[in-house]
């Protein structure tokens, strides 16, 4: 009811204010015997963390995850990994940069374009230190859980990667298949492409200096999905990987493929043809994004995710306070002018968690592999 | 598992296949006492029905929903309506315009662009008649469903309505608050803008004496919505709209509020200020369509939902066999040049029904009103 | 929220009111490819049927399942069966037999024992018609999803079999595997044991000719389910038999195993020893009734439901009306002095459908069937 | 589908082995603004704790509870309490008194009536540390979990309180409602009758004495709960109190009102008469024990719960290793005699946590709430 938890056959639950004592996670269905590599998950972590990149706010947390349950540690295991246990596999990140006082003057604020005033609507209080809840320190969380499903996906040769491909006025033009993705996590603005890069990393210097906020896009793609992933009436793969990415913070808007751009095309140049090639059977086109009728088709899956850009900046807006009365925000504290760097690890461990969830869904789709021989 | 039920507390299950005995529905979770007119719920199927606007498919259903239970059917109610009795309002929708020859082609064929072969891949065999449970029909059954929805937003007061506001390169330029909304049934597009309209209309009729098919996009506004609304982390009430959406058949994209435009925005402009009206505490703007942090926060909540053009088009394309080898595909049959105006009553009956379930779910937000008076 | 729907992976929505136009439901999860024998599922549903043992109610309903959607009828298909198409199976019962007039005096009647007050209390209306949703008649819609679940069962060689073990004093004293219980369907009383069953019909028989009614047991066997079934903690096997049990009509008691004895008993006579067998590690005797820790070890599952005695009697009785007066209650029409008999296929059919869920649940258990040949 | 949340509405996901880093819980949907006393939480803690009766097992966790998140700590609160926020309450206790040397002969050995086997047939490998995720003390979250929820109740008047009523052969013979049920947690044995409770106390002795185990039987009662809840078909109040009491380790059985007793009975004595008393309209019986066609009618809830004997005893017995082969087994720990002393505060938890999650379920019943004056 409250919609803390995420998923169907891979689930995730998270919970947490921003300073409160910690947050953290249950993921619950990650499958027996998977074998799960504890630092690469704290590396995923790093990647989202205030301070990962030059970018962003210089909050510093360490963010260590801690493991709780779930896991058998291996004891000699030769290659030092985890197995999951079948069982749930909780986790925390204790909470330790607070600075409480920056936040004593917003206990009584509305923000522009914040969460305060409708969580106090929906709940009649709200812990209004760091966001509370509402905080993307939570995303944190996500990462974690999004970490042990790719290492699920791995195993079936899945590859989730996303980077920035637009920063305010600055859009990254190159096609995907072009560059070498891989590069991603060497770019502080964690766009694939070095000129690109150059200049959104000015613009949002610029906007920094301004004391302002700048908006932006990060687009994903997962290469290696099977075919038949996504269950075709309200569960379409698309529909649970948007509402996956429209639950992140600051984002609005969610397409696949071909996405807005196809409400001004015509059916004869939007249709993927079919085509063989060596593998068999593909489409010579992808404008469906990987995904027909909600079904995962063996191609690419592409997706693009708006963000606006943050509420919180230097420059003064009309706020209001709990009265109701009209009052000036001037932000002082360390803040992001631009989300999109560090929301690359969120968006692709929302959607390595949609994935898995689709892949352990599907294992019942036929009845074949629950038929005896004789079937 | 297999996704076709809808909602946490309002909740659609959906079923049938377009050219089976029936399609059909059943909505749980609709409070007891709740009054229906059931001639309203028929006339809004009405609308979503294949020769609705002369701009659709010829196919003539004349789609009749009766319902099965749930309801009490009143014994001299003087207003002739039903009583919902909080038990599950069951409804079937018979199917009746079989033409099961013009399908019978399509039996071994994969067209570009539909869900043919993924369903194949996904479940290993489907009914290939008309599409099977792939086709557009089944949304009748959530038009229904949505009307139930309404009925129960009608005693808050939310109003709900969607227009189409671009066909390929006609984009509707006036924003929704200076037309007359009520309108959009009027318009054979279903666009309250009547220049707009002729030529979206113009538009169409080209494509389909070309043989083609056209994409477009559907907005919708929904007033009244009290603040409060939606559930602030994964369930965030636009996530919980862009799955609705997403859901929908030829849907390639959600926004919400400023959306894509988000991303090229500065936060100093895009932020909505608050002000102070006779009504209270308002924002002068309303980027953030009407939902801040995931809850709506009572202004109006505004979206937009892109649909790429119908895959079917009598033009020769590029299809498959089931044995994987080329095979030109050339569709004969009746069928939409354009999706949207008929796509309206989709978009505002997944709306409604997300509007309705997220109000069901907020009762119990608060402990007040489990709080006995000393509490 | 309302609880019409059952089970997770194989899952069940019910619908319909005893005297409206139809009862029915929709199983969802049904694997694709499943070959169904629609004949059978008839002949499950009739032995449910009031008048399918001289015992019951004469009430004569023909009870024609017609299956609406989901299913592939099979062109040719040699063995004449239908072929699931992994979509919702849906199908309606129409009802026929009605006599409203016998009922209009239970409008504003309370009759003891039954849930006319309760619903009333909790919905502030109900359909008083043959006591509406709360009738009996519901269950025959959960035979259906039974029947369907049986044939996924059949396919792992697991057989389900109920018997009535005990009416009022009358109790069966024989172990299960001493009988033949595919007798059970000869029987009139539905015990395999013919001395019995002919004690059990003569105290049916004097307690309707008391104008009284009685309780009694129904014990349910389940072989072949193969080990590791249920989920340990609050999913148990036998937790989901007991929620499934005591969501039937009239149904007091569920216990599994030793049951309540188990209460009276020491560990050193109560563990199942292990012992060696040719099909390899057993356990020697079965008082944890197949299931250990909430897991099935591979055993029979055994357990036992308790009903009470019908509430609606002949004979006098104090009632209420709806103002909350004193009114006496005779019933004169045409009701069951015993529901045992028609319970039987009512237990098995929940205990089909709980199996056939886990048995889907248990799919993602371990993470080897995803693994590909490297993992 | 690992089944580790229970609930709809109020919802507890528990995580944790016995000797892991920590058991601990997740509350999601307690309604925002419900003051928690975190010290009565603790206090109820410590009746479960092994030691908190003279008659359990000697290991001495402290138990701990630490709360994480999803509370206001109340800044100058006057009565210390803490204020629920809506968001999700995560709580941990540190496992503390481990001393895996221990168990370590058990990595390989299955004992008779545990769930070592069968938790190696279902997920392939298990923590065999304490029984891991099988062993009771998972059900201290459950506690925590219930006391959360109590104190909603509270403010309901809703009073829960669960006693002992059978160990082996030795019954209570009195009605609970001729004893004080408060004297319950000054009984050793949690049995309100004092010399009930000497009798079972000295056989509890006499079993440990021999180095074996006796079960036992819990009996609870819930005074004070509106009528209306419970969902009337698979949900019923008492299958969901069942599922969850059939959930706590060790039970073999539930029955609610007259339950088994039901299956002798005549409907002339069974059915509870309606009686008008000063309150109204009520039931002069209560073999209905509080629910009638699954909805609560405003009278106690009663209901019984029984427990096997643990499994665990000094006597050898016949147990199995890991290859298949025979092993004796002769446990030398510290071991409980018999758990239903310390199972009385779990059940009281189960039972509250249906309760609650039933209470805030029945909000949306009924349409009026949500009416506005003019409905």
């Amino acid at each position: 009811m409250r919609g803390n938890t995420f998923g169907t056959a891979f689930r995730i639950t998270t919970f947490g204010e921003s300073h409160g004592a910690a947050i953290g996670g249950v993921v619950d269905g990650c499958p027996a015997g998977l074998a799960l590599d504890l630092a690469v998950i704290q590396a995923e972590l790093d990647r989202r963390r205030p301070g990962s990149t030059p970018l962003g706010t210089p909050r510093n947390e360490p963010d260590r995850v801690e493991f709780l349950s779930g896991l058998w540690m291996g004891e000699g295991r030769p290659d030092g990994k985890a197995t999951a246990l079948g069982t749930p596999i909780a986790f925390i990140i204790r909470n330790r940069d607070h600075r409480p006082e920056e936040y004593a003057q917003l206990k009584d604020l509305y923000r522009p374009g914040h969460a305060d005033r409708t969580w106090d609507q929906k709940f009649g209080l709200r812990d209004h230190r760091g966001g509370g809840r509402s905080s993307a320190r939570e995303t944190a969380s996500r990462v974690v859980g999004g970490a042990i499903a790719r290492q699920l996906l791995d195993l079936q040769g899945i590859r989730v990667q996303a980077f920035v491909s637009q920063v305010g006025d600055v859009h990254l033009e190159r096609a995907y298949a072009e560059m070498d993705l891989s590069a991603v996590w060497q770019s502080d603005v964690r766009c694939p492409d070095p000129s690109t890069a150059e200049r959104m990393i000015a613009l949002i210097e610029a906007v920094r200096a301004d004391g302002d906020s700048v908006g932006g896009r990060v687009s994903c793609v997962a290469r290696g999905v099977p075919a038949g992933l996504g269950e075709p009436v309200f569960d379409k793969l698309h529909a649970d990987l948007g509402r996956a990415m429209l639950g992140i913070n600051a984002v609005k808007g969610f397409q696949i493929g071909s996405g807005f751009g196809a409400a001004g095309m015509r059916g004869s140049l939007h249709n993927d043809a079919y085509a063989i090639d060596g593998a068999g059977l593909r489409t010579a086109s992808n404008r469906s994004g990987g995904v027909q009728g909600g079904i995962s088709n063996g191609e690419d899956i592409v997706f693009d995710v708006a963000f606006k850009p943050p509420s919180t900046i230097r420059l003064a807006q009309a706020g209001a306070d709990r009265q109701g009365r009209p009052a000036t925000v001037e932000a002082t504290g360390r803040h992001d002018p631009c989300v999109v760097p560090r929301a690359v690890p969120v968006v692709e461990a929302m959607a390595c968690i949609v994935l898995a969830d689709h892949l352990l869904r599907n294992a019942t789709a036929m009845a074949a592999p629950f038929r005896p021989t004789t079937g």
